[in-house]
């Protein structure tokens, strides 16, 4: 049987709407009323509204982190593909969205970053994080030969985060995957693997 | 002598308001505040807040575009040079704002596409207008041979759209400009120029 009003229970309802209306957007009375607990669970969790969106952060990058795992894991698959496949699976739950929500990273970054330093830092954090695992596999890529010798790798790394953040920019206003896979066809058909 | 109380006064104050804060995070009080107008003044012009985040979009494009015209038009560069400089002033523009604020249509596409249907479609007619100004300079660059001839020159303007607004969120995070500098060099200096 379902646990109820546990912490958890208030950062996934924080989450769903958070992910669609903004940190701004979202009343701490709306996360409550979704999450069918009473006020004063919340401030038993969380000492204020920031405190609760760097809950929120940690709990998206930890659920995110585990998904990944086995992608990039995966010795059956050659390192940039591994990369190729993680953004694929990031572009498919955003299809399956209905091309909305997009990224709670990608979303708060440009909402949150100058107003709330510690929010900016958690997000600068995951970014890093985020980038150190891909830094890794396109340096085996580059052992492999399959992407240009000559181009750092965790710059590499950063900029495939960043189009791809962008990417999902362009395809929540465009209610369309159609920007996603062209920066998947752009970057792994053609940028880094033309001979 | 500075008139008060004006329309473009209010857009002004609260599109400086709005870069920073969001649009959910703006209170139409604070631009009231700002730009020292009374109440009444607000709803003389907008019937809502949506309308006004409308206008502001309006004024937005309005003020790039007529910024951006000379550049564009400018056939003392070959139109891939055009490009580039364009996005160079953005960037230099990010950087005298100290990596903060960044672009209204960026921020407000992830804050606002999935929840009011009209600024939606405005922030689409905004990226789709600035993609037909970049494709027909990459279609030039095209027939110059400047850059490959294969890629659809609209799919590719909307992919550099894309990832600059993309690296402008890395850059608002790191704050620092090391990510727009970055998309430059490996778009203009790598990728799209490659032989």
């Amino acid at each position: 049987m379902k646990r109820i009003h546990s912490k958890d229970d208030i950062l996934q309802a924080g989450l769903d709407i958070i992910l669609t209306k903004g940190f701004n957007g979202t009343g701490v009375e709306a996360i409550l009323k979704q999450a069918n607990v009473p006020k004063g669970s919340f401030y038993n969790f969380f000492s204020s509204k920031e405190e609760f969106g760097l809950a929120i952060i940690d709990k998206y990058v930890a659920d995110i982190g585990e998904r990944f795992h086995s992608i990039f894991k995966d010795e059956s698959l050659p390192p940039l593909e591994r990369v190729k496949k993680s953004f694929e699976t990031l572009i498919a739950r955003f299809e399956s969205n209905d091309c909305a929500k997009g990224c709670l990273i990608g979303n708060l970054s440009l909402e949150m970053s100058d107003q709330f330093e510690k929010v900016r830092q958690r997000l600068e954090q995951s970014l890093q994080g985020w980038t150190r695992v891909l830094s890794k596999l396109l340096l085996q890529a580059q052992k492999e030969q399959a992407i240009p010798a000559d181009l750092d790798p965790a710059m590499l790394a950063e900029s495939l985060i960043s189009s791809f953040q962008g990417a999902l920019l362009r395809s929540k206003v465009k209610k369309s995957s159609e920007p996603l896979k062209n920066f998947t066809y752009l970057f792994f058909d053609r940028f880094l693997t033309q001979k």
